[in-house]
């Protein structure tokens, strides 16, 4: 009962929210009711299911970000003539096959869907009057690089996803792709300031097995074999980026000292 | 048939080069033979049945492309699942509403249909796999200071279409919105160098409309009041602009040093 309470309570902060009650793989269902009453969450997998996968986050820089944009999915669903489509044809049949390759592991078919539905669901933005720009260039620098190496190794080796912003969610299939892969993020996108330290959010462990342990290093990198173009660096393009993994869901703290939120008022903590 | 055999030549070295065999508007007719003899173009009006258009290109600095794709409309016929929806669904519609429109010269019904279909254009060369990215963040910039404007106005002042580039092509209802148009977009993309001449190609006398002499005149241009962000300036994101209003069909040069080819030799003068 307590799941269900939490679990009303995030879908109203925001949809997708409601996803974050469980953790490892999580389906978000529709639901037949026109309020949304019964549009849920359900788990697929937990997280120790398939815990070869390493997320990097590439958090990309405001300092080139489009005037955000007011519009939003209501736009989206109101204007959009492709968004029906989508919804109706291609993403049911999309969902199937994509609990399937998560059952099995499948990395190939699990990140072949993860890139052609969020290139569709940023297509089905910019089919919208007016039309919703959530990816900008670095976005799309970040999604070329991935599909050069995945299509010089012939295999997909990291699969990406954009939700509604520049910021690119990088899935390698496994650690060691996840530090060739930090290894041509860096070459790419060196840091603007000297400081690695804060490059790098997360489990910083993953610079060390990239072999960098200073800024000189990743000056030192040499260009990916797949990149033809020499030189392509866009210092300061990406703020820090974040190494993670597919996580457990929402736990009870017991020390007041970790929460985020001041149990007495009820607000963000030291905001 | 001296047209048709132009037309033939025109069409093996582009598809739509046919459609500038014609002045005025030309419509680009698809056909039924599986070998395309039959698509061919035709002309809806001649340039004179509209003449109150303006076209302002705004030609987008190459220092920003992106790695240029090699992928094609090929790769969209074959990877797109929306791209089938547009063609057989959305298109055929939005084909009769634009013949009628500028027939009728209705300027609010021909911006909206040529913004939302250069959208979707772009939005199906998204849902390319790898994806096709033609506009970049300038493109992006441009749409948002058309949309903003036209929203603020009630109606359209302003089309917008970007072909496969990130050059903008907008079309002003008349001379006095062109006017208003490019004294938003020097405001925005004020001239890298000093050299106001080269910034403005085409028919420059737009540039006294606007009341621009000088670099100076643009630096003292006034925010326009729908931008609510001060100082978006974004010096150097556009090589220069064309100023041009729709024109007639190609002609018979007789005067052999206007021609860009050497009928001696057949290949492109002084390259």
């Amino acid at each position: 009962m307590k799941i269900m309470e939490n679990f009303l309570i995030a879908r109203q902060g925001s949809g997708s929210a409601c996803r974050s009650i469980y953790g490892g793989f999580v389906k978000w269902c529709m639901g037949k009711n026109d309020d949304g009453s019964d549009s849920m969450a359900v788990q697929l997998v937990d997280e120790s299911h398939w815990d070869d996968l390493v997320i990097i986050i590439a958090v990309v820089s405001l300092k080139q970000k489009e005037t955000s944009s007011t519009s939003g999915m209501r736009d989206t669903v109101e204007t959009s003539p492709l968004l029906q489509y989508r919804a109706q044809t291609v993403v049911p049949g999309r969902i199937l096959k994509m609990e399937e390759a998560i059952k099995k592991r499948d990395f190939e078919s699990f990140a072949r869907l993860t890139c052609a539905d969020s290139n569709q669901f940023h297509a089905v933005c910019l089919d919208t009057s007016p039309p919703i720009f959530y990816m900008n260039d670095t976005s799309h620098r970040i999604i070329s690089l991935v599909e050069k190496w995945n299509h010089s190794e012939g295999t997909p080796q990291v699969a990406y996803t954009f939700d509604a912003g520049p910021n690119a969610v990088l899935i390698a299939r496994n650690r060691k792709t996840a530090t060739l892969l930090l290894q041509r993020l860096l070459y790419c996108f060196p840091p603007q300031e000297n400081d690695l330290d804060s490059y790098m959010v997360g489990d910083k462990s993953i610079l060390s097995d990239a072999g960098v342990q200073s800024v000189a290093d990743i000056e030192a990198l040499p260009q990916p074999p797949e990149m033809k173009t020499p030189n392509q660096k866009f210092k300061g393009d990406v703020s820090y980026f974040i190494c993670s993994r597919p996580g457990a869901g929402p736990k009870v703290l017991t020390d007041e000292s970790h929460t985020l939120i001041d149990s007495a008022t009820g607000l963000a903590k030291g905001v």
